[in-house]
């Protein structure tokens, strides 16, 4: 592990500029208020605008990959030109595509948005779509994501791994029981804590945990003290999570906890310097 | 619903030309016995031969999405090539993407893969990801699908949830019981059934349940006969099911079974006439 990988460069941004992460999620009425049109040209526009408000003031920027996905290929060069843009301007990258599969389906997608090339490398060098870490689906099982944790690790690069989401029906799966007595979730958490053991300051498995599950982090038996790794907490503001909920559901942790925001931060658009007076005060709040 | 929709269609290709999938997997070494380079204009050719080797003799062609976006932009490219010569050669596209999110960004994902065109339009009108139905993933709870559900309905088009699998450790999550006392696995099959109700021939939320579980269906208690939708089984030939395998595990429900065959067709290319013929043989080993 060096400095440019991304579990210590998220600490250190954790640390000098605080826990906030700009979403990226150029959905057609935010597009719309800031007078983008909703096709390629737009997105990427949004995008951009949302890095340059981001850069010294945010952690993380976080782009949404369904909204670009659902623009088609002019979509995806808007992600591939945001994805550069967060590398150019040093800000570091979570690509939010819950992707999930098996055996060499799994390292394909690994190979799509944690490698080939290193962090260190030149950004002309990186593949379209690799980002700085990016969120992963465990329904396949966690082992199915050893390919990921693999190619983070090798690559310096990071996952989020989904273990407890605040939609009611995510408890349907997120709860339910194990034969070792465990819940799936417990079992997710436990996981991730196995492979970033001993690592410092952290490791590059992280979770995803919703700042709204309120009790569910105890009822699920989610033991995030032990996790050694980054968590991402969607759920602020609009959602109802503030400073308060945050501190209470992670507790101890919370010095490693990544709050992203998308349509909280963006309804200040379309000017970047509204914006990052948004992520500013977004910040006093949860670090005040 | 309309003929031209994806259930009725499936159920006829079934019916007509027997449940042979050909899977489109570009992996690398398959392009390189293929004397194609991986990239694009590689991943492209791959593709458009497996879809002429399909027509008439497949039910269906399934581009793995992973293997497409590993290379990408020009294989996003080369995935939208082959979506559309699916399309004109009228064959059913299974896009295997396995998405999964909550509301309006799993709404995002229904747009980029199952709309917003209906299936009767120009193939030109249709946007470049569309595919007649994709694979999904519900470790956000089933109900976090229903934007897909209502896409797929009001568009024409179907998918398949990610139930059970025969990976080791998708036991985990698939088998993990909820205070109901049902599966995961069960539970997903039963709110899938609930959707297909009434629909004739079948509805279009079908499920993906791996061909090689063995007695997991059993185990898990999943309710296949009530279904009333189709099932993708991956797990044909490399992976050990054959027609004995299906017949056992599917019982009165493998007329509605699609079986999926990636590497064990193209190994058979590139010659487009040799993989056709590789289709024939399977087609006939399951339904001899």
């Amino acid at each position: 592990m060096t400095a440019r990988d991304f579990a210590p460069r998220l600490a250190q941004a954790l640390a000098k500029v605080g826990p906030v992460c700009a979403g990226i999620d150029p959905h057609p009425a935010l597009l719309s208020a800031w007078g983008l049109d909703d096709d390629g040209p737009g997105l990427e526009r949004f995008g951009l605008t949302m890095v340059e408000a981001a850069q010294g003031v945010a952690a993380a920027v976080k782009p949404q990959a369904a909204l670009f996905e659902r623009r088609g290929l002019p979509g995806m060069v808007a992600l591939a030109s945001v994805l550069r843009a967060a590398r150019e301007a040093d800000l570091l990258a979570i690509l939010d595509v819950k992707r999930g599969d098996i055996g060499s389906t799994m390292a394909a997608y690994a190979e799509a948005y944690l490698g080939p090339r290193d962090a260190g490398q030149d950004a002309e060098d990186v593949l379209d779509f690799v980002a700085d870490a990016i969120t992963v689906s465990p329904f396949l099982g966690f082992e199915s994501l050893a390919p990921a944790i693999d190619r983070a690790t090798q690559c310096g690069r990071g996952i989020f791994v989904l273990a407890l989401t605040s939609n009611p029906s995510g408890r349907e799966v997120q709860h339910a029981l194990r034969p070792d007595g465990r819940s799936v979730a417990a079992a997710i958490c436990d996981a991730a804590a196995e492979h970033n053991r001993g690592r410092h300051p952290m490791g590059p498995v992280g979770l995803v945990v919703g700042a709204t599950v309120e009790r569910g982090v105890a009822e699920a038996g989610l033991n995030l003290d032990n996790l050694n790794g980054p968590i991402l907490a969607p759920g602020f503001g609009s959602q109802g999570a503030g400073a308060a909920e945050i501190r209470a559901v992670f507790g101890a942790a919370r010095g490693r906890v990544v709050v992203p925001s998308s349509r909280g931060l963006s309804v200040h658009g379309p000017d970047p310097t509204r914006v990052r007076a948004a992520i500013v005060r977004m910040r006093a709040e949860l670090t005040g």
